[in-house]
């Protein structure tokens, strides 16, 4: 059921354009995930998040086995049917949210003992729990079960960390039952270069069908994410699928697109959006702002979205104010839309030999800087030189 | 702009089959039309209400001259632009939000003076400014500025409120300048029949587009709401839409049409979803219940909604535990899309000589009762007789 296959590479970076394939359809890579991490991208319908442009959908293990228990849902058909939604899912493995939602009790050499931020069960989570979990949802895409290193992390601490999430990516490949699924690996190393390059040679010998860059985008600076990010994407494998778990603002896709990835998902345009905040092509507009109160003008003028065609910054101030409902939802269908466009404009400036303009305009939209001019951490103590820049991406 | 026309009168009942045309379109009555308080049905976007079947919608004066200010919204194109709803409005007078909801302050012979719930401003409301603000908005349908005579009250209390609403009427009528838009006068006379029937009798010689039958629904039993309301539908003018504010669950609604009510509003279908609570063809249904959380069962077999269409009981149980928005919207698609279809079935069973029988069955899926059976109060102290009951409906 699974296929990638590259397009095109662009000439001026190491942005790829692609195809990803699975038994619930495709989408054309790079792809931005909405995510659903309940069973429900927050505010909206399957039938909205379609118009939106979205192809594709995370859902997330660690909700969704607490409530309403990953078996439940495969009584009922599986969590596409569960959701209504008949695209391509990927689940993440449960692993990330244990550490930053539950109440963790215990991690061990095979997994971890959480209490549930729920109801305060004790659960266990391992690799062969998160594979059943996993199996039980049914999504198109499953994640191996890896130990996510904290930032900061020392280099004793991330090597052991890194170490945990080789060996369960092993209990992860024992334990995936394959069928219409696929499992991806995930790469960690923290901010170490060269620690990254050894868990990416580690990893990429295992028979995973794609490979997340995970351990970034965890409360570090951008000084250390984009040189780690640019230098650990080229290492993975050039024929598979490569997915930045968890990232970002629209400057970090460009960014991070052109560094060679070719899969993202991020709360933020959803949170964002809950939270009054739009992305637009002028940048970011606070909508709760007095400045709106008056505007006649749509929320962002170059977008052909809902909201964008139908409702005044005004009318998104009035509403917002008011504490409604649908606030969170125009928001959302208009954050997620410009998502998808920004995605569709980097696909299609790959294809027409453009892409270092449109990423210029985009950095410049967000006042943001080029992910190949932040030098390189030390490798021993991943700490950032003052110099260094590089000038050329190498795409491996 | 403004026509009603009476397509046809049921043989079994004074319901009656119409249709309402306004600058903005037209609705065929018995028409519930979807509450949007401050410019939003809450919970879903014009595009979702048109898809319940929704063909016309409320605004309340009280919540827009509070916020937005409805000069605000008069710049911005009118009440139909802002909120992107191009279909028929009704707007109420502003008087029942204010004796509800603000800290009123003083009533005089000439209006009422409250502080804003919102920002504790001082705000006069009266006939004029009621007008004013209503023509901002650009309501297809005005509703004059009435005293709603609160439950309970004495004869002379009743007595001196509906003398105050006669005048608020005269001035209303005094301050309304017409174009696109059509004034409706509201009946009172709280719970006595022979000052129900003084209301009407003053207020229908008035130059009123339609009559509202107000004061009730105000928290007082159905022994009384029933009565007054079969007693006071049949001496508005025939010709004229008569609208009943407020009102109300599926079993009123049948009743009430049976009566000769060819108009409604409530937040019942939407507050109710909110709260979890559906409206189905096998009655109502509390979603959070521990029952519903393995059902592969739609909410409602019998609906062809968005809702029911996509979605399990298990899916709708477990988004609301987990306090997700697509909750309320799922759900109010739901309660709407019965409410509309449920106002179909009336006119469908109008017309087809089947009312009784279509009626019956809605009373019975609520266990209600029917309207004709309950005896009318006492004209001279509001009270309800222990017997008398009519067994013939009287349609003036």
């Amino acid at each position: 059921m699974f296929k990638f296959a590259i397009a095109k590479k662009d000439r001026d970076s190491c942005a790829r354009l692609g195809r990803l394939e699975t038994a619930h359809g495709g989408v054309d890579t790079p792809v931005f995930m909405a995510v659903g991490t309940q069973g429900t991208v927050k505010g909206v319908t399957p039938q909205q998040i379609r118009d939106c442009g979205v192809g594709m959908v995370l859902g997330n293990t660690y909700h969704l086995m607490l409530r309403p228990g990953s078996e439940r849902i495969a009584k009922l058909g599986g969590l596409h049917r569960f959701m209504a939604w008949d695209g391509p899912i990927l689940t993440d493995s449960g692993g990330f949210q244990v550490f930053s939602l539950a109440d963790l009790t215990k991690r061990d050499d095979r997994g971890v003992t959480f209490r549930s931020h729920i109801d305060g069960n004790l659960i266990r989570l391992d690799p062969e729990r998160s594979m059943k979990v996993q199996r039980d949802l049914g999504s198109d895409v499953v994640m191996a079960f890896d130990d996510c290193t904290p930032y900061p992390a020392d280099r004793a601490a991330t090597r052991a960390s890194m170490a945990l999430t080789h060996r369960w990516a092993d209990h992860s490949l024992n334990h995936f039952q394959g069928g219409h699924q696929s499992l991806f690996g995930i790469v960690q190393g923290g901010m170490y270069p060269d620690l990254r390059a050894e868990s990416a040679r580690e990893l990429c010998a295992k028979p995973f069908a794609g490979f997340a860059v995970g351990g970034l985008s965890v409360g570090e600076p951008k000084d250390l994410m984009y040189p780690i990010l640019r230098h650990t994407a080229p290492l993975l494998p050039e024929e598979k699928p490569r997915y930045l778990m968890g990232v970002g603002t629209p400057a970090d896709l460009v960014n991070a697109v052109s560094a060679g990835i070719d899969m993202f998902d991020c709360v933020m345009p959803t949170r964002n959006a809950r939270n009054g905040s739009a992305f637009t092509s002028l940048g970011k507009v606070a909508i709760k702002q007095a400045a709106h109160k008056d505007s006649d003008l749509p929320l962002d003028p170059a977008c052909a979205c809902y909201t964008c065609t139908h409702f005044t910054r005004a009318y998104l101030n009035h509403i917002y104010r008011a504490g409604e409902i649908l606030a969170s939802v125009l928001m959302t269908i208009h954050n997620l839309s410009y998502y998808q466009t920004l995605m569709a404009g980097i696909r299609q400036a790959i294809a027409a030999d453009r892409f270092p303009a449109f990423k210029a305009h985009i950095l410049q939209t967000y006042a943001a800087r080029d992910i190949f001019d932040y030098p390189m951490p030390d490798t021993q103590t991943g700490e950032v030189p003052a110099r260094n820049v590089e000038d050329h991406p190498t795409c491996g």
